[in-house]
């Protein structure tokens, strides 16, 4: 898209007010950032990226830089900002970068940043939240130009700050901040002799709208009953002709542009279907409006890498579509946190946290992005219940022993909101580790901790977790609840699946001391190695490739555990059996009051309620586990060609009784699994990090005592277990224990 | 109801074979157990009742003797015992009370515990849940007599252990349960000279209906289209004649017997006014379930109390007609677990766990018995998240702050299940601090902790919380979410009202350092009290005498806090404004993106969104609060007559933030409170407990790091404030300091 005259000659103007960037020609300028799928890396060294956010439009001026060198202190090496739209155009089309008291300096704050040596990672919005009025957006945007609002399934607008990303309108706007914000950011990346090492497009995209318990449905923006109108466009792309979305959806439509929006709920095949096509519908304009700011900031001549954050741990699958439009200069990562309000399911770093954690870290490996959380708890958003210093050096401990490679502190510190700006609270710090007087609090210590243990082990910026099985996922079954809200005629749901891998499945894994890291069913990548055996939780839906993987994949040696359910459809729900027929197995719900199985010896497992039996057993297959009470077989064990096996439960469960760890560590043993580490406690989760021939071992302790735990491991530089001893992890506390 | 001839001589018939009660006469006799409002009494003596869950049918009899006097060296002094119908009736009408290596062993496991000097709290069901098949019933009942299951609304059973509680058949096959263990139980009463001190009717009543989300609607039960069923003589008694149910209900029923059961949901008056007559109809069944069992004990001769316990904090509401028909030899209490499996909110004793219990105490007490926890965590049903001894006592403790006066491990100890009919596990022992094989773990330390302290202060017994505010609560409105389900055409439902109640109000006046006690807006004992202010937590509807309470209060010189809405209607929906007539106010809900307020000059007080701004502001009202942006009227304060003062605001929040301690303290001050405890931490609660001199201050910090606390108190039997230095509170930890 071509910037028109007018704005280029406003933009031009605006940059000559600010600064003249040949003046600056001799700035000493900062080793280049760069990244791949292991590391971030500075001037081509790994290394981790420790920044703290740092707002300009709050922090007081004259303490910019005391507190970027009590970042530096604290080992940090960036800081990030938001560049609030509302604050920068307060009036449409008047842009202010100077005045008020130095809260718009925002050039003379990246230039003290370059100062200190300190990154940029410039979050320009539109969306910045940051518990700004409007989320950031400009008053009179919503106020002005109502039409750009979010609409729910009925066309009416759902939440007062929720926009259309793509109502042409809203774009008009945005586009135009961008060619104000955008040069200024430009003259100041590390490129140009600048700090800006990154550039982050909107904020959480998506959260605006399913937080709120809706897609976006405004009809002007997603083009309902217009022929070129991007639904009739996206269905026609996916359908051909209505044909066959009537017979997809079971529909009588007879035009696409017939087809109105519906709430998803549906629980028959074509309902689900159809709420499947609108989620990954609205999820593309998600990512074309993601790519359209891209296009804009390249536009401007930004020439960072661009970024983007994830809301929450889940939230990363509604961004794939994003990641294949924004392509190889982009990094996504995730916020991580545990404590909101007292409403919050947890607000201590508890182990369901970290669990979440280690598959957000894991599926952003997966992506081939270094796992970055860029909102890591440096603070909260509410005093009570208040943020814990221990608590948080737990939390940030926890990520890196599970993959962190760089973090952001939200906030590092904060000050007083641009007047009339504040959502909240007229000061805001939420309650950050260096307080909106200045003052250093507690958590400033954890950072600080924090930072020393990266500084003392620079070489873990490059380190891999040590694992001695994978366990394949669907980074799309993640938004399965966005659409599959009941499970329906299928026997379990992508949602429910879902659920299992993280409560069940992993959950007892890192209580059996077993070492899983995640693999991508989608791609090829994994079927190679044969080394390690590769844990399956299917679904009653696998998309077709995937089956067809798993089944080569047991072809050519490969072993499986493979649970609960034998997919019976594609991951368009239609019938797709590839690998229940190459398994020669057929399965049927199992109901039984006492849901209690033993397998593979191990007694009295509990499962939630949901067992499949199997009714027709595989040619030479061996029943491994069956109902206590009816004794049905519901777990069975096949060999296949070439030396492979697959092993079959048909359980899900929620983690809850030693059992479940047995069993799932008796399963594996039986797929030859070779453990990395063996920790004594169940209660104590390991994770050992190898470089070359270096190691470390993170005990986690996420509990209110202190845990003992005979630990030994075997690095891979290593040809023998390594006996660790007896260790006792205090109370919520990740140790890190040295290895060899 | 009489005992028909053929089962007495059954019974008679059978308490020959076991025993000749004639034979014990020569039995040292224990002290009797009662109870008052305040405390338990043994022998007259004020005394906790510390006691612990001990199964005689998974206990091996061998062990029986030291394990006992395991729990007499923490302090016990009494078990609590199952008796479930299932174990003992394995085959319709045979009865087992011996055999099996020991399990049946009731009468000798009574004498034992008589021999070891324990009360036995018996607890014969017919439900006792207890991790067994059929939640302890019998197989044969649900299986043959499937009739006897409750229905949901549409007329379809909704869980398989279900029942009716009121359906004659299973009311004819409970009967004769009682029939034969009744007798033994009673042979065994401490007024017979044996261990029984207590008898619990069922188990958690209401529960194995609400947790499945239904009412009970099972036709037969109900009499739904028979003149003479409950339904229609309920709603006959309740309107008189169908026209007047019509009113009500905004219906055209030709007749009560026309009438069909619908699930809650609807949120217009009639429709709300039907789902709450449903709810009260439902719970008179319950009501009258639970006094047909105590009626049945009386028959057999067990003289002793009855208690229940609700299935948690908020479930007593649900036995307010159960109460009533009970009487005066009967004590409420209920069940406090903080640690479930891992899909539970909170899996340690966190702040919202303990402002919960805080909540059921006061309840308790409000009802006349003296506040007992009768399922207090002795471990937990998951192996994990773990249990930690640590987070055990200091929930005991919490609940010991906040006024328990008796507690029941559940479970003490534990050991295998019967055969075949442990629905978790062959070995149930719950992680409890004595293992399945009678192993010593961590947790037993924690409750011989405990019991030391109560041996320490035995006056404790009798303490009250001193308090400087009252709280008047409705206690009915804490079931309002079983029928209240959205908020429809009122400003403030009462579900709204009692969840703002917990995460509001209460919590925001324990962070300000504000010692609250409840008082009940149904009754006339708080309003003669008018040194401490009342605050009256409203919702659109409040019962037309309770508003003329307050009314009266605040005429005769009381000081109140209303607060956040002025009711609209009394506790039938139906309109009364008797309060907003008396203050001459009126309010509308005020609509505003940024909802910060400042009242009585403190500022940046967020609401949750909810808040009301006064349109007629009373005659001589002085405003004290507004919107910060719009400047809207949301609090103002009126003299009252004699002295009285009525300060209102117009809004609810979440606590989240030190402005909203700081609003409930200044709020509360202009109203004359006279704090009896000053705490510099808003993280550390507390509470003084006084009997006669003595006080204990006890500081609760549920949190993971110490924290320090400069507190000073102001027992009732000092004029002067006392203090109590800078105190640190370990983490997770609630320290007694002692005063004086």
């Amino acid at each position: 898209m071509a910037i028109n005259r007018r704005d280029f000659a406003k933009t031009a103007m605006l940059g000559a007010i600010i600064h003249d960037a040949a003046a600056w020609s001799d700035r000493p300028t900062m080793a280049p950032v760069s990244f791949d799928r292991h590391c971030w890396r500075i001037g081509g060294q790994a290394a981790f990226l420790v920044s703290g956010e740092f707002h300009y439009f709050r922090v007081p001026k004259a303490d910019w830089k005391r507190r970027m060198s009590l970042l530096k202190e604290a080992g940090g090496n960036a800081i990030a900002t938001y560049v609030p739209w509302g604050l920068h155009e307060p009036t449409e089309g008047q842009f202010v970068f100077s005045g008020q008291g130095g809260i718009l300096d925002l050039e003379e704050f990246l230039e003290t940043a370059r100062e200190a040596g300190l990154y940029v990672i410039a979050r320009p919005g539109p969306y910045v939240y940051s518990e700004l009025n409007y989320d950031g957006l400009p008053a009179w945007l919503t106020q002005n130009y109502p039409q750009v609002l979010a609409h729910d399934a009925d066309g009416k607008p759902f939440h007062a700050t929720s926009v259309s990303y793509v109502h042409p309108l809203f774009l008009e706007k945005a586009r135009r901040w961008y060619e104000h914000a955008g040069p200024i950011l430009a003259r100041h990346t590390v490129s140009k002799g600048g700090a800006i090492a990154l550039t982050q497009v909107d904020n959480e995209l998506s959260g605006i709208h399913v937080w709120y318990d809706s897609l976006d449905y405004n009809a002007e923006a997603m083009g309902y009953g217009r022929a070129e109108g991007r639904y009739p466009r996206y269905l026609r792309q996916r359908y051909g002709d209505i044909a066959g979305l009537n017979s997809a959806w079971n529909t009588k439509f007879v035009s696409f542009e017939a087809i109105q929006p519906v709430r998803p709920g549906a629980s028959d095949v074509g309902g689900l279907r159809r709420a499947k096509d609108n989620l990954d519908f609205y999820l593309g304009t998600v990512a074309e409006y993601a790519a359209t700011l891209a296009g804009w900031l390249r536009q401007m001549g930004v020439s960072t890498p661009i970024v983007h954050n994830a809301g929450g741990p889940s939230m990363k699958a509604n961004y794939l579509e994003m990641c294949r439009a924004l392509g190889a200069n982009f990094v996504l990562g995730s916020d991580h946190y545990y404590n909101g309000d007292q409403t919050w399911p947890q607000n201590a770093p508890t182990p369901q946290f970290a669990l979440n954690a280690f598959v957000s870290l894991e599926q952003l490996r997966l992506f081939g992005y270094p796992p970055t959380v860029f909102e890591i708890p440096g603070g909260s958003p509410s005093d009570w219940p208040p943020i814990v210093a221990s608590d948080a050096l737990a939390c940030y401990r926890a990520n890196l022993a599970f993959g962190m490679k760089g973090s952001n502190y939200y906030v590092f510190t904060g000050g007083p909101n641009p007047p009339r700006m504040g959502q909240t609270t007229d000061i805001y710090d939420f309650c950050a580790g260096i307080g909106a007087q200045g003052e250093i609090r507690p958590l400033y210590a954890a950072e600080k901790e924090f930072g020393k243990a990266l500084e003392s082990n620079p070489w873990l910026a490059e380190a891999e977790r040590e694992f001695d099985c994978r366990v394949a996922v669907d980074p799309e079954q993640a938004r399965a609840n966005l659409y599959w809200k009941s499970r329906g005629e299928f026997e379990f749901s992508s949602a429910e699946s879902d659920e299992f891998l993280h409560k069940g499945v992993l959950t007892s894994a890192l209580c059996a001391s077993v070492s899983p890291v995640l693999c991508d069913i989608r791609s090829d990548e994994w079927t190679a190695d044969r080394r390690t055996p590769v844990v399956v939780v299917a679904s009653s839906a696998m998309r077709r490739e995937a089956q067809q993987r798993v089944v080569s994949f047991l072809h050519s040696g490969g072993k499986v555990l493979l649970l609960p359910v034998l997919p019976a459809t594609d991951e368009n729900l239609r019938p797709c059996t590839i690998l229940a027929d190459y398994l020669g197995a057929a399965i049927e719900h199992h109901k039984n009051e006492v849901p209690r199985t033993t397998i593979l010896g191990v007694e009295n497992i509990l499962s939630n309620g949901r067992q499949w039996r199997t009714v027709r057993m595989p040619q030479g297959a061996e029943a491994v586990g069956s109902d206590e009470f009816t004794q049905a077989t519901l777990a069975w064990r096949l060999a296949t060609p070439a030396g492979g096996q697959v092993l079959f439960l048909g359980m899900s469960w929620i983690h809850a009784m030693r059992q479940h760890g047995r069993m799932v560590r008796a399963a594996l043993g039986r797929l030859g699994l070779e453990e990395k580490v063996s920790c004594s406690n169940p209660n104590v989760w390991t994770s050992l990090r190898t470089s070359g021939p270096k190691s470390l071992l993170f005990a986690i302790n996420l509990f209110n005592a202190p845990l003992e735990a005979e630990i030994q491991c075997r690095p891979s530089w290593s040809d023998h277990a390594i006996a660790l001893g007896k260790r006792t992890i205090p109370a919520m506390t990740v140790s890190e224990i040295e290895v060899g």
